[in-house]
């Protein structure tokens, strides 16, 4: 018997932090603690209770995969809404403020590493996103419509196809 | 803590016999056995091979979730291609033919069985598919699509929003 892929249908969460290079110029110290804390504080648990799994992270960004994109999208701004709310305090130039980017994808699972068109995508619009907002593939989009009370913007065209961001809440 | 509604992205195929009514009009028992040895000997195996949970069966229907869109129309075109050699060699009026539907939806799951839109979209675009072909809604097409080598004839809107129908192989 041939091995086969092992594919399955996730939505895919892409982070980083915006202005990264401009923040550890500042002060590597500072922002590499700050940010070890609100994972540890506020990133790592929400994505736990929406039941996601972070496949990878990187020096200031993040890879993870949601059964849903419901809780995806429930998980991304529940992160985004506390970060707003910690950053009120903060002079602005030294916020630490996430873009994500979120897209919904038929991926290949291999030893616990994901690949495929969709992972790239999630990639992709991650990079569009607003310092503090979610950007969405439509695909994503299409599975929550309906489902969440959101307040979307569309991007229209822009590269990428059919793009939708939710406005910072 | 609160319940939470447990959900998950899949692909869903819903299934029917084209004609059913007519079907048993002419032959009840030689029908009903005739489905009991193609389920037994080609269905069940080939939704077993690519990981598809049965959710329920009907009398002529049946509901099948999988964990990937890509499995899921890989299954479904090798039944449909299965059968219409089975068929090549019964009278018209006595083959049996399937039509199959299948969505990709976040889902809720509840003991075993599935609910939500993406359910109801699923054995509504079954409904739209010529016998011995398959209905994908837009949100299956775009997952499959470059995976999978396919002809594929556009619906256009027909009720239901971008349906897609690859011809029969």
């Amino acid at each position: 018997m041939k091995t086969r892929v092992e594919r399955r249908l996730a939505a895919i969460l892409a982070a980083d932090v915006a202005g990264y290079n401009r923040l550890m110029g500042g002060d590597e110290e500072g922002t590499l603690a700050a940010l070890k804390g609100y994972r540890r504080e506020l990133i790592d648990p929400k994505i736990a209770e929406h039941r996601g799994r972070i496949v990878k992270t990187t020096g200031d960004g993040a890879l993870v995969e949601f059964a849903s994109a419901v809780d995806a999208v429930r998980c991304g701004m529940e992160i985004q809404r506390a970060m707003a709310e910690r950053n009120a305090d903060i002079p602005e130039d030294r916020r630490i403020e996430f873009r994500l980017g979120i897209n919904v994808g038929d991926i290949i699972i291999d030893e616990g590493d994901i690949y495929g068109d969709g992972v790239n995508i999630a990639a992709r619009i991650e990079a569009l996103a607003s310092p503090g907002a979610i950007c969405l593939s439509d695909n994503a989009y299409q599975q929550i419509k309906g489902k969440l009370a959101l307040d979307v913007t569309e991007m229209g065209e822009q590269q990428l196809k059919n793009i939708v961001q939710p406005v910072r809440t």
